[in-house]
């Protein structure tokens, strides 16, 4: 491609609102634009991007055994009513009427769409297990797009669903498309982690796996053993009890009966460490939650942060909510702050950390109180004790025990999940057995996103001077520059060159543009093509700048050497 | 693949609202499944269909020098109202609100996307011409979908937009999208036409052509020259004057008075006709239009139809409308049936074929009276005179004037426009011509209907069996039947067989079903891929059927040489 002729112009800066390198460099070097909040036009150096995921995505769902489909964008509102997500999935669901006034929604996944499908062609165990795939535009109204394509309101994903008619039958659909997985993000040159997940809003009874890039604006947390392959969603992530706290100790009868003392104005562990110098392990936080419609307490250490997914498995809620100031009031008969579990008439939920503590200081349960020296099992119950925090970065691997816990930020490109029989059921997607009985499909899901991986790569490979493709994701091959277009001998050694390339099947962009060489330079930087040629002084002497661009290595070549190089590195 | 896996039930009959060949086919095959009115997904034998078509289409807009990109669906509402096509679309356009409460719409076409994007790339003549393309999904709000894709709501283009700084870069931007769609279409196996066209909702100044697969179930009239290469769609297709026709003619001074008649109740042609024994070449027949709040008359001769195309064209108004009962009462004075245009103070458009009588029969103007002996340019002015009427098959080809023109149906697959001016003006997409001054760039836009494309090649090809896929198109190239899974011998030919051509790269479909032979050779029928091989009692002396799907001609060959011939013709 003749870079005179390609639709990319390069930006010399990003508007205010990229903050992200991705976001500003996929603006800047002219791969993609933005129509309206979260929805992107490709250019033509992005959408060869895209092109070359969509590939691999595709050989490696093919390999996996998965058989591709396309399902519609625009789905009847019936279906997401009869799954019972039309309401649940909130503002996100984009919906509409056509003409006639009937109700659809946008997809932003086809759950609903694909178990109706083959409830409606499969009746016999003889036709499964059956994998589906399909690489497609989903929507989602996200309250707040931002970071370009990394959270976008419309966006191409790659979705995938298994149908097994028995639990080890999922398992094995399961592992094929984990597996997939890992050979596509590393096709794509991704650094990513495999981790243990939260089944969200899609639900299902059984595991699941996200597959985080690792980066430092990822949105979540991610706990990695550093001896091990233990790697979990920070929500996810159990606590490995050290020797003793796993039992409830047994209550010592010497000990001294709790004292209330004087704290006025003094409401938050900060504080109590400052002002009074208490150590935060030596204290007890008492949060007070709501779900369904029921207060709860729940007691966490002082230098331990609850962790709501594991409380709201507690109580087995579908979800739970920290109670605002005047629920706190109400349902604790005290301001927070002052809170505490001694005579407190909720049911109290403790953390095991804190049933290990031979005594604590607590909330009195009084404005301006505290209690010193409450003790767990003496002064509150502990018939509800558990893992309720948040692991801390350090800590023992829950897996393994010898390795410790590194935190790292991650961006989800990928999830799987054991769905079981929660759509099957729902939307009676049954096949009839071998002994001729009815009985649900066992089904997965399995999802990745298309163009916010193709974010997440941009994130991780960049420098100062712009993106850096892997070579299997580049939209060129090789970038030549042509130094002087005045000059008719590097001119000439250019076109030939071009004309080489392009003739052995290179992808090739061409910059014959009659710019200055530093604007070449420049633009060749942003938009990081992984090997550039530069035709210039040397041509005379039928050589070239061979210029690797990760390497930031420059070594002057014949161009025959040049054109086996390339191929060479490509083979 | 193996069948037995193969998401892909075939049905015994189609359901009843499928009505064309295509739409029985393609959901009795298997190919597709209806969600919703006018909204289908792809089982995986159409899913392959599709990619074959998107893979042709991306190819040949590549060696015509189109760039790919890839534009959203969902497009502020902002931007149509700017083109000011928001409301005149109408109800097929598809509006919903974010949670926001912003206006979009689900792109039917991306001509303000695109507009607005370039509008924003580009300003200087140096980096024109351009033209873009995008394979996308596309919503239009169809009043009554039907026939399947032909028709649906939800459905994929190629749409192409080509920006130039003159009319005569335009042509060669036209040019050579009209080439590359001649290749596509060929490379399809379509029987099809260009047909000269009009440019319809997406406007413009230029012209336009449509692409036309000829097909009886299509729902637009083309005119074919049996000599020359003259196709055109009919609200198109000139009429040739015969001599003396173009000229008005002069009047003779020695006719007769037109005189008045008494004709109750007799108001059709066909009343004139069957009752009073008059031929319709004798009859001027008086319709009465509204344009731009004005009535006008138009006269053609009894037995021929008013082109409405052409009508607006002599007026220059956006649209017209044929006036209903009490308009026509309103504007003539006499109710339909007997307007005539002697006396008539409305603007009279004349068609040649009226001017060129010597003397006709026409309403008096008066209930239950008409007139004979009207004289065109005596009675009634011949201000208005030229092509107001559709040519009727037989007549003389306009081109050439050798041929006669042939009347076909045909489905539309392909439309080619000069846009012009029209959404550059409108959006602001200017450029700096080389002297330095700002000028609106000329547009012209180009789409293929892929999915319905898949349709008409489907509706092109099939007997009473099933459908018959060219190569080029089939899902898979190969059709495997192993006749008994229960015979050892033969089911070691056709796993040998399968892993061989497979090993080739030969897309083969491999009925490895435990079902009675006659299900596979029905099936084998419906699904149409072009080869099939049949593994039956031959397979001990190692050799099999060739089977030719659209020939139904069988042959007995050794395996190896079967491997060959099908190798043989996919070269």
């Amino acid at each position: 491609m003749r870079q005179s002729q390609l639709l990319a112009t390069t930006l010399r800066e990003a508007p205010a609102e990229a903050e992200t390198a991705n976001h500003q460099l996929l603006l800047r070097a002219g791969y993609i634009r933005q129509l309206a909040a979260g929805i992107y036009t490709y250019l033509p150096l992005g959408r060869r991007v895209l092109r070359k995921i969509e590939q691999i995505v595709h050989e490696e769902m093919g390999a996996a055994g998965a058989q591709e489909i396309l399902m519609p964008a625009m789905q009847p509102a019936e279906l997401w009513k009869e799954s019972e997500r039309y309401e649940v999935y909130g503002k996100e669901l984009i919906k509409l009427q056509d003409r006639h006034d009937r109700e659809f929604v946008l997809g932003p996944t086809h759950e609903e769409v694909i178990t109706s499908l083959v409830r409606g062609e499969i009746n016999s165990y003889r036709r499964l297990p059956l994998t589906v795939f399909q690489i497609q535009t989903k929507f989602r109204d996200e309250r707040r797009p931002r970071s370009g394509l990394l959270r976008g309101r419309e966006f191409l994903m790659k979705d995938a669903y298994s149908f097994d008619t028995s639990w080890d039958g999922l398992d094995e659909s399961y592992v094929r498309m984990y597996n997939a997985y890992q050979r596509i993000f590393e096709r794509c040159g991704l650094l990513y982690r495999a981790v243990h997940a939260d089944s969200g809003a899609i639900g299902g009874e059984g595991g699941s796996h996200e597959f985080m890039a690792l980066s430092e604006i990822g949105e979540d947390t991610i706990g990695v053993c550093s001896v091990c392959d233990y790697a979990a969603n920070l929500e996810l992530a159990e606590v490995r009890s050290p020797e003793g706290e796993q039992e409830v100790r047994t209550i010592r009868g010497d000990q001294p009966a709790a004292e209330k003392f004087h704290t006025p104005d003094i409401r938050t562990i900060e504080q109590l460490e400052q002002e009074l110098h208490i150590q935060p392990e030596e204290i007890i936080k008492t949060l007070i939650y709501e779900a369904n419609g029921q207060f709860y307490a729940v007691l966490v250490r002082g230098d331990h942060e609850v962790n709501e997914h594991k409380v709201t498995k507690m109580i087995g809620a579908s979800n739970i909510s920290l109670a605002d100031y005047q629920a706190v009031q109400h349902a604790a008969g005290v301001e927070s702050g002052y809170v505490g579990p001694v005579g407190l008439s909720l049911t109290v939920l403790v953390d095991s950390a804190v049933a290990a503590m031979e005594s604590g200081i607590a909330g009195a349960g009084e404005k301006d109180y505290h209690l010193r020296g409450v003790v767990p099992g003496r002064d509150f119950s502990l018939k509800h004790v558990g893992d309720l925090r948040n692991v801390l970065e350090g800590e023992a691997c829950p897996n393994c025990g010898q390795g410790v816990l590194h935190f790292h930020q991650g961006i989800e490109i990928g999830h799987v999940f054991k769905l079981g029989t929660k759509y099957s059921e729902k939307l009676g997607a049954t096949y009839l057995n071998d002994s001729g009985k009815s009985a649900p499909m066992i089904m997965g899901c399995y999802g990745i996103g298309i163009s916010r991986l193709l974010a997440a790569v941009a994130e991780q490979n960049h420098d100062e001077q712009g993106l850096i493709w892997p070579q299997a994701l580049a939209p060129y091959n090789v970038h030549i520059l042509l130094m002087s277009t005045k000059d008719k001998e590097q001119t000439a050694v250019a076109e030939r060159l071009y004309a080489q390339l392009t003739s052995l099947g290179i992808d090739t962009l061409y910059d014959d543009r009659d710019e200055r060489a530093g604007v070449k330079f420049k633009d060749s930087g942003l938009i990081g093509i992984p090997v550039a040629i530069i035709v210039g002084k040397d041509a005379a002497a039928q050589s070239v700048e061979y210029m690797d661009r990760k390497a930031s290595t420059k070594e002057v070549l014949d161009i025959t050497e040049a054109v086996m190089r390339i191929a060479g590195t490509l083979k």
